[in-house]
This record gives C-alpha cells, structure tokens and sequence, in this order.
C-alpha cells in the first residue's frame, strides 16, 4: 500500500490531542492557574512526535490500533512538555519563546510554571497507571517510562553495570557541560539522554504496550531503532538551528551556539553532522528488518522527520 | 502488650533510611551535582512520618511486615522531599534554611534544585513500579499515589462529582491565597491538599500494599483516619510555628504568620486550634474502632506527633 507520513502525522497528532484534551483538568476546574499553565504549553503546537512514534510502534507489534494507546502517546507527550517548560525556566535555559509562543513561565510566572512542570509529570504516570491494559503490562511501561525520564541511573537489573541514559540526567550534564569546550564523546552522552531518552521509551513503551508477551529481541530492535532515529532527529535539530533564523523555527535561532552548548554541527561541522543523521536512520531501519512491510509507517516517519526543515 | 512509640518511630526511621540509601543514586554516581543534590534534601534530618505511617498501616492490616513496604515508605518520602525543594524555591517559599541546614538551592544552586526535585519525583514512581507485589497491587497503589500528590482532580471513577485534594494543588491554593485574609473554608482546603493527600495516601498505600484484596471498608477507614490525623499535625505545625523560635524548629520561624499565610491558628486562634487538633485525633481514632488492638501502633504514632514540642 501506498504510505502517506502527513495523514499518519496528522492522524497521530489528533489521536494525542483528544487524549489530552481529555487527560488534562478543563481551564475552569481550580486552582485555575496551574490547569490554565498546564494546557498553555500543553496545546503550543508541539508536532507530538513521540506520541505518534509510540501509536505507530504499538500498531506494528500488535497488527491493529491497541485500545487506550492515545492515553499512553499523551502520556509521553506531557513528560516532554515539563521538561520543556523547566528547561525554560530563568534558572536554566531563561528562554522567552517556544514554538513561536511565550513560555510557560513568561505567561503565568515563575512558581505556577514550576508547578505546572512538576503537575504534569504527575499526571503522565497517572495516566500510564490508569491504561486499560493488564496490570503487568502497565508495570512494565511505566518502570521503562520512569527510567528514561530520570537522571539516568537504575535500568532494572542492570543496575551495577551500566547507565541508561535519562532525560533529566541529560539536562544536568548539558548544564555542567556550559562554557565547556564540547567533546563528541559528550555531545553524544547528552543528546542520547536529554532528547534521546524519551524519544527511545517513546518507541519501547509502544511495543510493550502492543504486546501481551513481548520478545527480548522486539523491545530490542525497537530500542535500536529509538536510539538511532532520536539521535539522528535531535543532530537535524541542531543543525536547522544553526541555519535557519527565529521566525522559521519558531523559537531564538542560534541560541545553543551563542551559548557555546554541546551540538554535533559545533563538534563535526554542519556536513558531517548531515551525513550523520542519513547513517543513524539507515542503521534505524536495519533494526527493523524483520517485521518487513509491518515497519513501513515507523521507518516513513524517521525518514520524513530528518529531511524536515523546521 | 506495652508500646513503645519511640521504638516504632526509630525503627520505621530506620528501614526508611536504608532503603532510601540503597535507592538513591550514590553521591559519586555521576552527573554528581544532581544525585548530591538529591541526597542532601533527602537525608537533611526528615523525621520519616510518612514512611513510618504507611509501614504501620501495612502492618496493620497485613499481621506482618510485608515484603518491600520500606521500599514504598522511601518512594512516599521522595516525594515529600521534592515537594519541599521546589516549595523552598526562590519563586515560592523563597526559604533558605529547612531543619537547620540550607535549602536545596542555596548548596546546590537553583537549575540543580528544580531538576533534583523533578528527578525525585521521577525515581518515587520508579520505586513504587518496582516493587515486589503483584502487579494488581502496584498499579493500584501507584493511582493513588500519582492522584494524591497531583493538582487535586481526577480520582478515579469519580471525576465529574468530586474534587480529590492533591499536594500540587495545595501548593498552587497556598501563592493564590498570599495576600489574601484567610477564611476558614480556604485554609482547611489548602492544608487537606498541601500536606493531608500525601499523608492520607501514605496510609490509604500501606493498607492496599498490605492486602491482596483490600475491601472498600479497609481502605475508607484508612482515608478518614489519614485525612483526620494529617489535618491535626498540620494544625499542630502552624500552632508551633507561631509559639516557638527558629532555633527549636530547625527553620525560620513566624514565617507563615508574617506572610500572612492561611493557617489553622490565623483563624481560629492558638487554644481553639489545639482542641480541634485534638478533636479531630479522636476522630481519627474511631475510624479504626474495626481494627481492635492492630490499630494501636497508628493510633499511638498519631497521639504522640500531635503532642509534639517541634
């Protein structure tokens, strides 16, 4: 069949608003502040690109759309928008603007911009405990989910030997890494956890969550296929903004540069860095080989989604 | 059989200690700033109620210390402990001192403090999805824990009737009612939320992860009793606070009174909020008429905190 990726992400970036319209307290219950904050940065006009990779990775483990997946993408989706709107904050990145809007803490101050962060990472795994899926299953997506959104330490069972990497861990060391001249050992030790953490799980959580027994080498080859294509998203990140100005990407150009942050184009140079990425998604669509025709929309939205320009 | 109050409280402090030690990434685990962070909040001298209150409450109904409940104690201390950092904030509380030590912020900087919060929240959910019980078992706790330490809306099954209170939504009540002269309505709504639905929730956990097959008696007894005790603790904290000096409370005192906070003694004044701290223990007590002589380690834990000296 032919494959269209702008009906499947705009199906999925629907599927996940309605989720989170849903999930997400009305603009009128009380305290009205925190609910008003929560949905400003909520409803900004994210792509809900983790979202749509977990429906997508779900539907291609399970062979149809598994029940509730919505909840689960929106779930995602709400992990990524606190760590956006306190990555935005004065202390950290002091960032004014965010997908062409005023960011949380711009709009309704400091402390409910805090707070509105710290709520909706509450209600993500509210809602992940919450899925209308076997209690095993549940259990499993949200330690895998817990995992990767924290500092980076406690893989379960894996504990002594070795770091998965955290989105939160990745924030730290991007903050510890300021004004350090940027290693590539570095750049890739921050991107794999502060960006590419979430989008992993994003794709993990789906294939546990769309089968009732999920093989080793599935979550496997889905893990591969997350830490490839998420690296290779996060480069094209970097390099569209170092090449395109403000009003194009809908947020301050130049600023990771300026600030002398760790970015593949700052250590390997903008061709190399788009070399990269086309090498990533390549060794991202090897991982799924066997589940043939099945992994055809997951592999048109990583190769739509690192040929795009803004 | 004679109880000794302060062996249970030692104890309960002390399987809450080690597991919280075993749980926390070390202080040489690397990105460090964040996991010394963590820890200095964490082990800053906490009196472990919430822990000792939950494992008590499974005890109770389990006959037994069961498996791993330490282990839920530390994940509800984690979150107390969050809360606390990001309450201290320049942007909230703005406190530089908490139990005699300076706040997360001031040794660690404020960026480390939000992420230290955000990831103790983060590790909380990943402690509660690890724990050794069935998987019935943890999602039902974990619900409960996400809905009690949330923005207050969204209990389950009953979302278009009733408001649960959530320890966000405390936080979000307390900086909207700055200013404002409390009312009586107002601050029994900020202290159910800011302080009750954490503790109530810690003995509403212990009682779910202490029987496979909680009734809905169990568990309603269980709420009253967190919800009435939890009030009378507060109501005791903010009479200290107004009668004692920093020195004895480890913080700086008068705070609340001169920001002029919505406190139980601000109403009502000192002697009436003493007898209704100690009217609402009474109550509390009667809830756990069912339990006979395996209620008396929770009664005697609520009677001794509310006769406390600071």
């Amino acid at each position: 069949m032919a494959l269209n990726v702008k009906d499947l992400l705009s199906s999925g970036a629907a599927l996940t608003d309605q989720a989170l319209e849903r999930l997400l307290p009305g603009p009128d219950t009380l305290p009205h502040s925190i609910h008003r904050a929560m949905r400003h940065s909520t409803f900004a006009g994210g792509k809900r690109l983790r979202p749509i990779l977990c429906i997508e990775a779900a539907r291609m483990v399970a062979g149809t759309l598994p029940e509730g997946v919505a909840d689960l993408g929106a779930a995602l989706e709400m992990l990524h928008t606190y760590s956006l709107i306190h990555d935005d904050l004065p202390a950290l990145d002091n960032d004014d603007l965010r997908r062409g809007q005023p960011t949380c803490h711009v709009a309704f101050g400091e402390a409910t911009a805090i707070l509105a962060g710290d709520a909706l990472q509450t209600l993500a795994f509210q809602t992940i405990a919450s899925l209308p899926a076997a209690p095993a299953t549940v259990v499993a997506v949200l330690r895998e989910v817990a995992i990767a959104v924290g500092t980076g330490v406690g893989r379960v069972g894996d504990l002594e030997t070795s770091l998965a990497p955290g989105m939160i861990g990745g924030q730290v060391m991007d903050i510890e890494g300021e004004g350090v001249k940027p290693t590539a050992a570095m750049v890739e030790a921050i991107h794999r956890a502060k960006t590419g953490a979430l989008i992993t799980v994003s794709i993990v959580a789906g294939g546990l969550y769309g089968s009732a027994q999920p093989s080793e080498d599935t979550i496997a080859r889905l893990r591969t296929f997350g830490e490839k294509a998420g690296l290779a998203f996060q480069i094209v990140d970097d390099v569209l903004d170092m090449t395109q100005d403000s009003a194009q990407l809908g947020k301050t150009a130049g600023k990771d540069t300026a600030a002398d942050k760790a970015t593949w184009p700052a250590v390997y140079g903008i061709e190399r860095s788009i070399q990269d990425a086309e090498q990533l998604i390549a060794d991202a669509f090897d991982a799924l080989t066997p589940f043939g025709e099945a992994a055809a929309p997951l592999k048109a939205l990583a190769q739509y989604l690192t040929a795009r320009k803004n």
